[in-house]
């Protein structure tokens, strides 16, 4: 089979004036940038806001292994089927982030014959929402440091600052810092740090805000720092969410592209799902409901991860209630969660198989808590055996889950017919009986908000914190912040904080080291085992291989 | 009258299809950024390549001053009047700098009703070229530490990698930085900085590239330290350059706006000629030769700085041949320069000019000295008397060089026929006598090249240059790049190196700092004075003034 790339590359791409034109989008709302890639006015929501919405399909998977799942292609594959039957429907997806383009994972718009195109352009710049969100950061940043050096009107703590800089870039050399170094008219010496720009809580702002006052108001709200005696300062106290709006107004709008076979996909937003909240942006989700009859989205890693931050706040922010949760899994990936080598997963092994499967299991048991119905996607390969899909899918019927197979890599959407079927089907048996509720309540406090998440669904026995954590969380009930949702810093890895326990663990501590608000995208985020919010490049960094031909052809993206 | 953003927002813009096509370009060069911006694929370039060039102008300046001299606004301004009169013209401009805009000088795209549009798009991420220059330069540096981190398998000297990381901001407080901090896991600790974007070697190197292949060859050739043992280290050696130049590739194609008037205008590229070498891109000013029968660009700050490089460097690397440079100056730029203080330019002061003209003279002398007519253009105020008018009149009679008002900010295109008339004669006058060349040979030393710029640019009476400085070239001598050309970073309000000596000072000694190679974009970088690559914000930023109305209207960008 080709390269993810060489398919790319192949596409049939209709021009996106004519994707647009499909979804019945006016001109007038479409802002191209290229030939194949376009920004949808905020107006058109305005114009739609009372048609009715369409159902909303959530697409999470298992943990992550090394032996891949295949979550995005899974999604994007979905959304081409859905064509094959008839539906009309559309992709909501995250956008990617430089930082693993470069790194390890190479690009993330799907694979095989289940992509979004253009391929190289999302992996690259894309529409400049990244780089937006990188410069209203940095500014803020700077504007914050300016104040220190012109006289510190505000009084600012320099070792009581909490927003960081950041880069889209894997780049651990920049996770501690010192700046302001070399004399009087270099700055105010003080420790900083990057996070990836996906980590950032500019990102977390432009998804879950609502329209551009919202915008605007939430990044006033940011928590910069304290004073010397105590105070709260935020963004409005630098005055700079204004000329930071003016930086995020374009990223706002949400893009549009389309897969392979032509499929509508918007890609808007790219929290990491470990470091962050892990959904695209609310304002994609909400028009792509209205601009076809199924919109199916996903969330980062594993469901303990990107799928109860999608639930619990993104759903919560933006008042919306999936009608299915799919969750994808690879029998590569179960073996490998029953502790097969990664060399060893294409050979069968029912062992292993029996042992990994738990892990799909305490998957299925979580968004089941949601009140949604769950369907089991198994993203096959060849090296499948019929014993392995046999005893998958009698372990679905026992657990009284639907189960479909899906072949969408090798196949397109011709390979995710029978998904697509399966999840139609769910959503209309189950149509009245579905009543979609996030796992915990607002008014609780953190520390009871913690307890749902890290025992509901990570199966922990306890939660442990920190003397700084504890701390942290009294300055952030002080400001009458404790009640906003929580949002984990935790390894995709495993259910627990060790991303060495695979499987379904239970009954561990998790440990949470550190606790910070983000007070304008209004959630808590707590820090658990050794996450850390900026990557690092490994040994051979992907970006090695990635070349440019004299005629202007990108080569080595995977 | 009314504000620059305001008559930029009631511009009547043609859509940009429409501005390629009146340029009679296909399009299926052209690649829209939203309705008014696009890119040009650099294919068209190769359609016209057996075209004949149209002639060149460049329009440079007096040294800056408080109170302004519109050298923008009259590039600007000359190109709307040439449609005025007749003539098929574009302008050819650099693309401005996040810096600036929220630092003191606010939007670079012209002023009054001489203006480049949108305003507010170009002023801030345009089509991203900026972003994908501090892209590929982290990059960079990433790969870099990586590397180190790594095990250090090429013995790179941590204390003597010579590349910085950069951002696109006026941030001080990143000046010099120390990175790697925290233990074992986040890097090898070392000193770091970072420069503004438009002072890094990869935006020199994008103004300089003739194509993709020459840009990536440009990029492998970044020197980026030395090993333990004192061997140099490129890029080439951390394979960086495929994927530096992936992520250029877009960047490489000129950027087509329009100006109020709807004449063409190409922005590409944009280093600072205080700190870098001053021009936009040789692929975007070869190609605006080929579109029209007059390109009209410029170069930054006074004739010392961005035109010398213009000329010395740019015309050197692209074979370029300007027909006419035009100085701008203002009669009240010319009081200040004579002593007079920024709240009293406004009054007629005839001592104050007859003083200041001088600095008028000296970059008269200097564009002479390149073998092309000049002409000078006053930028007028309705302040200026008849009698300082006269005065300049017959300073220029007596030097025997043609002079032009303009009224350009006030009045458009029709307030610039006079200077665009004068032109036109001018060059074609002059056609058959003018023959451009350097002030300096290929084969001369660093130290020869800086006698000709200090001493006949600047009327330096010598050069002086630090222990540190003399040891670099002596190392650039060894690498073979000894005889690259050089490009002087200095302040831009002297023709010395000390900001406080306005006028025409003679006979002073320079002081060349630091010496670095940009063995990529293949010159030589002298530091000058106290000049520094990354500029600090102002008391009060100009980001406190810039607002977003609800409706998505920006406001503060003037």
């Amino acid at each position: 089979m080709l390269s993810d790339i060489k398919i790319a590359q192949q596409a049939k791409m209709k021009p996106i004036m004519q994707i647009a034109e499909d979804l019945q989008i006016n001109e007038q709302y479409v802002e191209p940038y290229g030939r194949y890639k376009c920004k949808l006015d905020h107006a058109l929501f305005d114009s739609l806001k009372d048609k009715a919405d369409g159902k909303l399909i959530l697409v999470t998977a298992i943990n992550p292994t090394p032996a891949g799942e295949g979550k995005t292609t899974t999604t994007v594959g979905l959304g081409q089927a859905m064509k094959k039957i008839g539906k009309n429907a559309i992709i909501a997806l995250r956008e990617p982030s430089l930082g693993p383009v470069f790194g390890i994972k190479g690009g993330a718009a799907g694979g095989g014959y289940a992509q979004v195109v253009p391929m190289e352009d999302i992996n690259l710049h894309f529409t400049g929402d990244m780089h937006a969100i990188t410069a209203a950061n940095n500014l803020l940043s700077a504007l914050v440091d300016n104040h220190l050096q012109q006289g510190n009107a505000l009084s600012l703590d320099p070792r009581r600052i909490l927003f960081k800089r950041c880069l889209d870039m894997n780049d651990r050399a920049l996770r501690n810092v010192t700046i302001g170094l070399g004399g009087k008219l270099n700055g105010i010496p003080r420790e900083d740090g990057f996070q990836i720009t996906v980590a950032s809580e500019i990102m977390a702002i432009l998804c879950l805000a609502t329209d551009l006052a919202d915008l605007k108001e939430r990044l006033a709200s940011i928590l910069v720092g304290y004073t010397y005696d105590n105070r709260p300062l935020f963004a409005r106290d630098f005055k700079a969410e204004g000329a930071m709006t003016a930086l995020l107004k374009d990223a706002l709008k949400p893009n549009l592209v389309q897969t392979l076979e032509n499929t509508p996909a918007i890609m808007h937003g790219g929290p990491f799902a470990n470091i962050a909240h892990g959904c695209n942006s609310i304002t994609a989700t909400k028009l792509a409901l209205k601009l076809a009859d199924y919109t199916i989205t996903e969330a980062g890693f594993g469901s303990d991860l990107g799928a109860e931050k999608f639930l619990d706040i993104k759903c919560r922010f933006g008042n919306l209630h999936p009608d299915c949760i799919v969750v994808v899994a690879t029998i590569r990936a179960l073996k490998y969660n029953g502790g097969v080598d990664k060399a060893h997963v294409a050979e069968e092994n029912m062992d292993a198989l029996k042992a990994g499967i738990k892990n799909l299991g305490a998957h299925i048991d979580n968004m089941r808590l949601y009140g949604v119905p769950v369907v089991v996607a198994i993203n096959r390969f060849l090296t499948d055996t019929d014993e392995e899909v046999r005893f998958v899918s009698s372990y679905c019927a026992e657990k009284q889950v639907e189960c479909a197979y899906s072949e969408v890599f090798a196949k397109g959407g011709e390979g995710g017919i029978e998904l697509a079927e399966t999840v139609c089907r769910v959503i209309e048996e189950n149509a009245e009986t579905t009543h979609f509720a996030p796992i915990y309540e607002d008014d609780t406090t953190v520390y009871e908000k913690m307890d749902a998440i890290a025992k509901k669904i990570y199966h922990a026995g306890d939660v442990s914190y920190t003397p700084a954590a504890k701390r942290a969380i009294r300055e952030i009930e002080s400001l009458g912040m404790g009640n906003y949702p929580v949002c984990v810093a935790k390894t995709q890895y495993s259910l627990s904080d060790d991303p060495t326990l695979l499987g379904a663990p239970e009954g561990f501590t998790l440990n949470v080291r550190d606790v910070r608000v983000n007070a304008g995208a209004r959630f808590i985020v707590a820090y658990t085992g050794t996450i850390v919010t900026m990557p690092g490049l490994p040994k051979v960094p992907a970006a090695e291989r990635i070349d440019v031909t004299e005629d202007g052809v990108i080569e080595g993206l995977f």
